[in-house]
């Protein structure tokens, strides 16, 4: 399970950051939040393919977080897609995917999806859920949380003293299901052993500090918070709907994460270090994204539990 | 006067290159031409401001020549733009610019002036004529020339000998305009000596070899044309509407211009070399643009004359 972060600025891009866009690789395939412009171009920067994508979160519907979406359809077009693409996000997608759609001569073979959505469960698959919240800015915002399901440890040395080869029987158990040895059954609770707790990710889109968002990201393994402005500039961060560095890392110590990743950081910033200091000061485990930053989430979440 | 190559790839962006854009620094203006998705993030790379920008010439109305659009108005629109912008292209521009200006809620407080043109001088002005023609791609294509005016040289020595001094009357006498000097009228003739050829600079956009091109592209100082395809796959240039270093050389040879400058080449070119020999087989003045390649253009296309 990998999270790269492939734009890392707010509204208008630099040198050194791309418009917002993260892409986490888990399960297969590779789940896109928000889609600024000039993301397919990133993606070819990590070695990420947009054929993976399957699904795509869009926070709110500023120009950064989804300009990249018309291009980078096209691009799926333009290399044979055939599988259908679902685009979540607030009331008002549907039109602008619409209007996407429109921009430019091409032709394209497969479906595209658009899920209008509030607060709540908006897929619930066997192996993750993701949820969302419905957070302060100045249009409409989500923010996503994407959690792995709590599976029981499979006691794969138990498994085998009773006689069960690892083979298809093994995933049947591990997934509940009760399997035939010669004239016995075997229950799954007899190879189960406690659940591992689930990776647990959330991301901000662009938002104040708010109840929802620390509820929605309670216990995160990793929380991604935009930090558009510095501490000090809460007037700034009040005024535009965003949050500064210190506003971040409150909401990362009040929801009780181990990790708080910012984003989204203002043009203004040439250096990440004023945004990262002031974090700090309030939750340790604080560190500043910037453009193709990959982070192995499985090593990186759990480094607290070892 | 300053070309840059803010994006050199066909298509679909690579690693090293952007979809199709070029700056023109010229006259205190930045003329722009095309846009492909990420223009806005070349510029900042190349420190050229999109607020200089008045005027955009779009080849045709495939996305990666167009895609930049929204996000450059966008961005215009939160630095605070209040002058007018023009864009001109072929026919079906105005419903995609009207369909980009509905992507993303943003606010903006200049005036977008959409020109649908055909063939033939599209605007003059004192220090320039912009004209184009109709060439041959799969959707309508406008392939622009850029041509300064020829401008008599100014005899400054001349003037000072007859009593001149340094200062407005000198751009007076160079623009055509009698000045007075104490009792006496000095004429512009008595001052001016035989006019330098104006800088000629032709772009093709997407587009097959053609006649059309050939006469828009007569004795440019530089021509800009695409190269999708290497030396040999005519076969594949014919099917797309595109063409191949080769053909690409032959219009430079026909058009007799001074120097040729490929772009818009495919992603499967991971380096030039092979399109740029083929080229220079044929036309030995020829280089290979790559992203961020500034081009200072009264040296360069002078380059042969002394």
């Amino acid at each position: 399970m990998e999270l790269i972060f492939l734009g890392t600025s707010a509204a208008i891009p630099s040198k050194k950051r791309n418009h917002s866009a993260i892409a986490l690789k888990a399960f297969g395939e590779v789940f896109l939040f928000d889609c600024g412009e000039g993301t397919q171009r990133q993606m070819a920067k990590a070695k990420v393919s947009p054929m993976k994508i399957e699904k795509i979160f869009i926070s709110h519907l500023h120009g950064d977080h989804l300009l990249g979406l018309p291009g980078m359809i096209q691009t799926m077009a333009f290399r044979g897609r055939e599988e259908p693409l679902h685009i979540f996000g607030p009331q008002g997608l549907r039109g602008m995917v619409k209007v996407a759609l429109k921009l430019g001569y091409f032709s394209m073979n497969f479906d595209v999806y658009v899920h209008e959505i509030g607060a709540g469960k908006i897929i619930e698959k066997e192996e993750y859920v993701i949820s969302c919240a419905e957070t302060e800015h100045t249009v409409p915002n989500l923010s996503y949380c994407f959690e792995e399901k709590k599976r029981p440890r499979f006691l794969r040395d138990k498994a085998i003293r009773l006689g069960l080869k690892p083979g298809p029987a093994f995933g049947k158990l591990h997934r509940g299901i009760p399997v035939r040895l010669g004239d016995r059954i075997i229950r799954p609770e007899e190879v189960l052993g406690k659940p591992r707790k689930g990776i647990k990710i959330t991301y901000s889109g662009d938002t104040r500090p708010s109840q929802e968002l620390v509820k929605l990201a309670r216990d995160s393994h990793i929380l991604i918070h935009e930090a558009t402005f510095e501490a000090g500039k809460e007037d700034k961060a009040l005024e535009t709907g965003h949050s500064t560095a210190s506003e971040a890392a409150e909401v990362a110590k009040r929801s009780n994460v181990k990790n708080l990743i910012l984003t989204h950081l203002s043009t203004r910033y040439k250096r990440s270090d004023i945004i990262e200091r002031a974090a700090r000061e309030i939750f340790g485990d604080t560190i500043v994204a910037h453009d193709l930053m990959s982070v192995e989430v499985r090593k990186y979440a759990t480094k607290d539990d070892s």
